[in-house]
């Protein structure tokens, strides 16, 4: 897909997410149901499956032979990043969606033979989208976003995973102790977000395949630096802890992790 | 003072709060100094001076005989609640204001011979106000803002204060495993701001004056409990490890602390 292609169904794409936001954001205003999954804090909604079931359609329409990786399960089983995979994240943040009704994202990411195309994540309640990839540059609504300035761990804010930080995993209170400051979102999309503005030094979660594909094609389309904590090369078809941050606060993280 | 002469004074604050929201945020385009005070992680800015300049200059015209407890030590040396005593805090969450340029607040709160009259919150950024008083009932900028839920700490967002957190401090880690999900903003005001909304169940962290008064005169107004961690009467001129919660919250996170 050449850059005039991409630029084309970067539009597309935001069209859906124009709609994503009006549908999701009607659907606040209603009664949903909530239920969970995998444990008391692993929520899911009927907006969950909902908005899933428009991206799956939506993605289906534009291209016929996708392969699509989804949350909830409306997309396909996945074994190969062969021909073009989509990464779908309905509502990314659901405990903060139902008991907020904000802070929550959306997020689609789509790669061509295993090469990173394009991504998109939303801000749903404050409706704005952090969009593109390596060839087409790195927006947010219509402005340009710059390459974050390449600050330190103990110059800036982590974002980190709640419980595990609690639970002392992946040397995260070590982490926290040489960071500047320290804060807890409850949405990764959220906190790419921060990473991605230069808002924030970094973040470092476990994460399932919906959860960063998109968060890693704009990362690195910006030069912020992406990995998996044990040091092994990430396979975006797989769950994993990865970690997001500056050049700087990358090193700093991987000595700290190294020497746990 | 009467709830006419109370509505007149709120609309008079929103006034100044209008033309301190124009101020900091053309600041943010400019450069402004950070310094630290009690070490690394307090910072303050030229902003941060500025701006409480700005609102005991306002206060002073209102009313010349007022005593204000402000953060940065343009106001007076309050040693009792006699008379009309005004809490500020310019620029509260200092460190987002720094490195996020968002999530941070101004604080303003008005007793009457220790009874409280008014208060306002502002998330600057997003300009929303919340403002109001037990009289005059409470209010997210022109919209009525209703007693939020009364959801348990296992039913909600609990908000903690991050590095009391990793020091295992006030059983923070204790209650953090009892709540639904748990967050750190890093600033006291946003984080009332979640409570007062029903966004989150509860807020728990070692608070000053400025940090705290003007979110306990709004939580009471809205049928939320405050109070001290150790069980101990608040008094608005001290310091203190200060909780806000609905009353189902505070009652979980009091055994907690009692039995802690």
């Amino acid at each position: 897909m050449n850059v005039t292609q991409q630029r084309a169904l970067d539009r597309q794409v935001m069209g859906w997410l124009d709609e994503a936001h009006t549908r999701i954001l009607k659907r606040l205003d209603q009664h949903f149901h909530v239920s969970t999954k995998d444990g008391a804090r692993d929520l899911v909604t009927d907006v969950d499956r909902e908005t899933e079931q428009f991206y799956v359609g939506k993605i289906h329409e534009y291209n016929p032979h996708a392969n699509i990786l989804s949350e909830e399960g409306y997309g396909d089983a996945v074994s190969s990043l062969a021909g073009q995979v989509w990464f779908v994240d309905p509502i990314d943040g659901t405990m903060n969606f139902v008991t907020e009704h904000a802070e929550f994202a959306t997020m689609l990411a789509v790669f061509e033979d295993g090469k990173p195309l394009l991504a998109w994540i939303m801000d749903v309640v404050n409706h704005e989208v952090i969009h593109g990839g390596p060839e087409l540059g790195i927006w947010q609504n219509e402005q340009v976003l710059a390459t974050p300035l390449n600050r330190d761990l103990n110059e800036g804010l982590m974002i980190l995973s709640g419980y595990r930080l609690l639970r002392g995993e992946m040397a995260l209170p070590e982490i926290a102790r040489q960071a500047l400051g320290f804060r807890i979102y409850g949405s990764a999309g959220i906190s790419f977000m921060h990473v991605l503005r230069g808002q924030a030094v970094g973040y470092l979660s476990a994460m399932r395949p919906w959860d960063y594909a998109a968060g890693i094609v704009l990362a690195q389309s910006l030069q912020l630096r992406v990995g998996r904590v044990d040091g092994q090369p990430i396979d975006v078809l797989q769950s994993g802890s990865v970690v997001v941050a500056t050049p700087s606060t990358y090193a700093s993280i991987m000595t700290i992790e190294q020497s746990n």
